[in-house]
């Protein structure tokens, strides 16, 4: 049995549901923090759980090269590894592998490539890409992009139960109550992997079209947009994003693949979009740009030196809660680590509280009002 | 009023106490970790917290150089600029200028040296470094080193009541119920910072006693032993320290500056030692070395890749309870930012575990059995 959406409330195209996994239930719409190597960086386990993350992405070129997807699966697989017992999705390493341009050669067969980090020569097939991805045993896993022809037929689907962790969700050591997966009703729950088709076809609305109905003829379980937010211009991604929703089945999980800002996690979760990830909260957290309900904010700049102000007045996590904008700014100027450390913290909740707000907007049946990002 | 230390038990030249501070009470013997420049190195104080951390060192160079000490008075000093509630001490800035060999010039006056990060000059006198640590605002702040004979006269103590928390330790918000300070008894909270003498005269165990002699003579609240632990043999350091202990007033904190391994710790815990710093624990943690109940270890070390096991099997901090060696090896192996985090979680908790096995042994009038550092 795969994951299933289960909607619960309705308001035009967007939706609210429960996205139930092997791994727990998960609130959507969902924004997923990116665990590149099995880890968002800087912020332990439990602040992940105290946050109210329910499901991780994790990348799975990266962990590929480092540590090996044979450590991950003797080890349990990756949510015993990392001690995570909330769902986790990987990306298919295709996106890595074809952004490396002087290090890959695509041919029919797959993309082989030479690691970012040390030149060993690698190579991934859309076999492999699965082969990878059901060893590292994430919830969720993706179609090798590019390759949405890929035959995910019966074969394929009983290797889908050769994940780690087997049939059920056992952990080695307790994690604290907050880690416990937790299923509403009776309804069993899912037992193995499942793998979400991938829509492409650029900014081309036919294509797209095309890819999305080629993808559902093979049938999956959930489908993910990708190849947007590349740089092409936002009000072109809105319009492929929302003429490709047209062509998805409104009762599976629709997942935009590296979107985005606050305001584009809001405007598509109210799109219809299920899930989205992004690296911008952590990474723009690492370089000391900070989301707040005032707008951005860069704690580098001098102006904040002797602000004894909250980061986000507004804002209840933990580190708004404790900390002034003079002490942020001191910890970034001086290098510290917790400077990484408390502004991730403070973006990941902004990302998580933005769409808890979109949650209550659609089951309130209301239209946004103040208080929330706009597009 | 300055600090005073409650003693409650004694074996021996040992003793457990009370250091009764303006933040709260700290029990001692006591290790106090190293928050350089207002942050332990990657844990946020709520952790530090929940670690049990009564009293944080913080470094007087470092923080004069950034943010400055007019930023940190105006921002009400530095347990509300760095939204610490317990105690603090501070170090005078004396080693950390007498170290900059190439960049200081000493005079009778003081001495004139350049910043370490951009060359800019800067000038410490017994006097300055006097209103810096005013500035600054610790509990328990330092003498200026190599300079004992420093009058701390009646105009003197009256500029400790400038503490820019003045008479009373407000907070600008609130920090969670274990950030509350803690007094037993009805006897009121101490309301001014104390400067400790610090005893120096090498490796000569006659001029110990005649530093000893003359820093009491001056008197101070609490004695602090320096200049020790700065590459001479072990054992004379322990012969220094124990010939000089004998010298110091038994109803007063001593102080050991810069001490140690955790076999040193818990060695002159049970010399008779009340308070000690260092940065190994926090620093040996961010290059991947772990205290364990088995030893050091590292865990940089390929054996470790696929080891399942906790870092140290014995150990009860959230780290050992919740993490493999394999995926702190892994976290380390690919510069993961958790890395430093957890593996100085871990190396305070031992730390700070290894006092309290300490002061229960002295309470129980016991000798050390299994399961603590040997020296």
């Amino acid at each position: 049995m795969s994951v299933r959406l289960q909607i619960e409330a309705t308001r035009g195209s967007a939706r609210t549901g429960k996205l139930i996994t092997p791994h727990g239930e998960v609130e959507t719409p969902v924004f997923m923090p990116v665990g590149t190597l099995g880890s968002v960086k800087g912020v332990s386990q439990d602040v992940l759980e105290e946050l109210g993350v329910e499901i991780l992405l994790a990348n799975t070129y990266h962990l590929f090269l480092r540590p090996g997807v044979e450590t991950v699966r003797k080890m349990g697989g990756l949510h015993r590894f990392m001690s995570w017992d909330r769902a986790i999705l990987t990306d298919s390493g295709g996106f890595q592998v074809f952004s490396l341009t002087d290090l890959r050669k695509v041919s029919d067969e797959g993309v082989a490539f030479r690691s970012h980090l040390d030149g060993s020569p690698h190579f991934l097939s859309p076999e492999k890409a699965m082969e990878v991805q059901i060893g590292l045993g994430a919830d969720i896993i993706m179609a090798f992009d590019e390759c949405t022809e890929y035959p995910a037929d019966g074969q394929r689907a009983q290797h889908k139960r050769e994940v780690p962790w087997g049939g059920s969700a056992l952990r080695r050591r307790p994690c604290g109550s907050g880690a416990t997966p937790r299923l509403d009703g009776a309804e069993p729950r899912p037992h193995a992997q499942s793998l979400f088709g991938i829509v492409q076809g650029g900014t081309d609305r036919e294509l797209r079209r095309e890819s999305a109905d080629r993808t559902i003829d093979i049938g999956f379980p959930g489908y993910a947009i990708g190849g947007l937010s590349v740089g092409e211009p936002r009000e072109l991604t809105r319009d492929i994003v929302e003429s490709t929703l047209e062509h998805l089945p409104s009762d599976q999980p629709r997942y935009l693949m590296g979107v985005g800002t606050p305001e584009e996690i809001a405007y598509y979760a109210q799109s219809g979009i299920d899930m989205m990830d992004c690296v911008l909260p952590t990474r723009a957290a690492r370089h000391g740009l900070l989301f707040t309900s005032e707008g951005k904010l860069s704690i580098k700049q001098a102006r904040y030196a002797q602000d004894e102000s909250a980061l986000d007045p507004a804002c209840d996590c933990r580190v708004c809660q404790r900390y002034s904008r003079a002490y942020l700014r001191h910890l970034y100027a001086a290098n510290e680590l917790l400077a990484q450390v408390l502004n991730t913290v403070h973006n990941l909740h902004y990302y998580l509280a933005t769409m808890r707000t979109v949650r209550t907007w659609i089951r309130a049946g209301r239209a946004p009002a103040t208080g929330v990002p706009r597009m």
